[in-house]
């Protein structure tokens, strides 16, 4: 399956699937969908590397990474540099030391106590593009889905019936690390989120917006990661501390079932590709200088310091026995570099305009305002 | 001064002066010698730039650091690629929540509680040194001297006596982390720092060495940083964690004063340049290939996820308001690089012995102890 896929939107919101299955079935398909959009952008490239695995303590996935390293003939022609697009499906015990943890990073959940922990189940897909040209930015984005039940009996191990469910939620998002800014670029990314958020309720992207803001912040460098997009987590049924209650007056202002939620998380993943795949069309063949590759590897070296240091997923990663750290870390660029007191990003600079970004933020959301319906 | 000095060794046990005062003279004296010996050492090079610093808090520094970036005909040449010496002698408020900390992290200091935070005082030499030939190693080292002390009364703010410590404690080590194994290096850099600890007592090296393996381990990765060296911390005249008692009938095996513990910082302060310099200058003009470059880089992404994720220098740096950031991570190399499952390291590859050394490090303590009296 390469391609031709992307027009095929939603799952039927009436699915009597499990929503876990529903959810594998749309990142295994979006996975290909994506990973298959970039093969055909470059069709001279090698293509991605399939890596398909299994964990020891239950679940499995595919990390799809392309690299070509070492190869300086290739190196030169290749529209990306480093890219994974991942999925893994995990299910096992949550210790009770994990719980706790997931209890404070996600306060609105109602988790329950158990000595001896609890079944969760995990799917996602997370993704990272670094392009080779200093014009072409880094994209991320990520999306999850995370159950936590019961503990089944002795007799039902095999899963005969659905364990008990005590919480339910997505998370994800997604968000544009340019080298150099073209407010055309952040604007189009911008609004193709927009729209797929808008047609879920209008609280959606300027709430997740805002989220992503706070959350790819660099407070030692008292910098943003980039221009933003929109990031979540904990979004279920239930009360949320950013949204307005589900029985409030203006409760048709966000998805609230499990389907209705599911349906808008599908929207935000399938509008990955067009809001992405027309910024790196056009960039990717600009001629660039050493000095426009230096300044890339520069903030090459904020997006490792970022990931490296305050990342929920990667520092959750890192400190989890057993996992797989070439998966976790795929999201790091090929190369980054560090400069003592870079004379580069000084104001009035091409790159001056880019660490001057948070008030940019501020003029992308509203020039979106204007640009989309 | 540039050099002809490293014969002085200690400053006499019997000063008079303070502490602070003979520590802030020694950092300032070995600055200028370590720096002094690369740039002799490489005459052609630019000179390291020095850059003074004030803390608006209370205290100043100076960072020494050499670079040349984005200049391709100097990259060429020269010995270092990048290199920082910094000092800093800093003093202030403590705050409640970081003396809790730092209680936290210094089980064995006394350190009384005060609503309003205490005074402290810190001076300390912090050095990282990455050369451009793969086969030349990178290293580190740094000393650092606290004091905590009572309140002074509002008459007696301009310091005209001696405030009363309320604890203090030597702090350091130094550290060797090659990208090729040449097995000699680590021998004369651990022969040279155990000679120097030894002449303060036999327990010193051997303790540690074990605390520098431990310190510098890379969990996710199960691989150590380099070669090691030695590491320790609240060193002082009460009991110590991993020493014996200085009551005991082995004292005489550490030292317990003032003094002597100052006398033992210097002497291994003063082996660096006997320790580096050496293996700096008969590896430097080695031939090397782009895949010895390559596997290098790699290396160096260990040292990045080393300092951003583990040190507790840099960690403490990242999250202090005011920290000067760009003294903190100067330690980090110029380049880096992270590749997907790289085939590089593979066992029975010159890049491989280096992955597989924790049993070396055991090879090399022994080595040593034979090596030197």
């Amino acid at each position: 399956m390469r391609n031709g896929e992307s027009g095929s939107r939603c799952l039927p919101a009436s699915s009597t699937k499990p929503m876990r299955a529903q959810v594998e079935e749309y990142i295994v398909s979006l996975q290909d969908q994506i990973v298959s959009a970039f093969e055909n952008l470059d069709p001279a490239a090698p293509t991605f590397k399939r890596d398909s695995w299994v964990r020891a303590q239950g679940g499995s996935g595919q990390s799809c990474i392309f690299a070509c390293p070492g190869d300086a003939t290739i190196e030169q022609q290749t529209v990306l540099e480093k890219a994974g697009v991942n999925i893994s499906i995990v299910h096992g015990i949550l210790p009770p030391a994990a719980i706790r943890q997931m209890r404070a990073d996600h306060t609105s959940m109602p988790l329950p106590e158990d000595p001896d922990g609890l079944p969760f189940f995990a799917a996602g897909i997370s993704l990272v593009v670094h392009p080779r040209n200093p014009n072409a930015p880094t994209v991320h984005a990520n999306y999850r889905y995370f159950e936590i039940t019961e503990r089944v009996t002795g007799d039902d191990q095999e899963g005969a019936t659905q364990p008990k469910l005590l919480a339910w939620w997505f998370g994800g998002g997604c968000d544009l690390t340019p080298s150099y800014l073209f407010e055309e670029d952040a604007i189009h990314f911008h609004s193709t989120i927009k729209q797929a958020c808008d047609r879920h309720g209008p609280q959606l992207y300027p709430t997740f917006k805002k989220w992503c803001d706070e959350y790819f912040y660099i407070p030692h460098r008292n910098e943003t990661r980039g221009v933003g997009g929109v990031f979540f987590d904990d979004l279920n049924e239930g009360p949320h501390a950013r949204l307005s209650s589900p029985n409030s007056a203006d409760a048709a202002s966000r998805p609230t079932s499990p389907a209705e939620i599911f349906a808008f998380v599908q929207d935000l993943g399938n509008s990955f590709i067009p809001s992405y795949l027309p910024i790196l069309t056009r960039r990717h063949p600009l001629p660039y200088t050493p000095h426009q590759r230096r300044w890339q590897l520069i903030r090459r070296g904020r997006y490792v310091e970022f990931n490296l240091v305050y990342d929920r997923g990667t520092k959750f990663g890192l400190m989890t026995p057993g996992a797989r750290i070439e998966s976790i870390l795929m999201s790091l660029p090929e190369t980054a570099r560090w400069e003592y007191m870079s004379e580069l990003g000084a104001e009035g600079t091409e790159e001056g305009k880019l660490v001057e970004l948070p008030p940019l933020n501020e003029i992308c959301m509203e020039r979106c305002f204007v640009a989309s319906p």
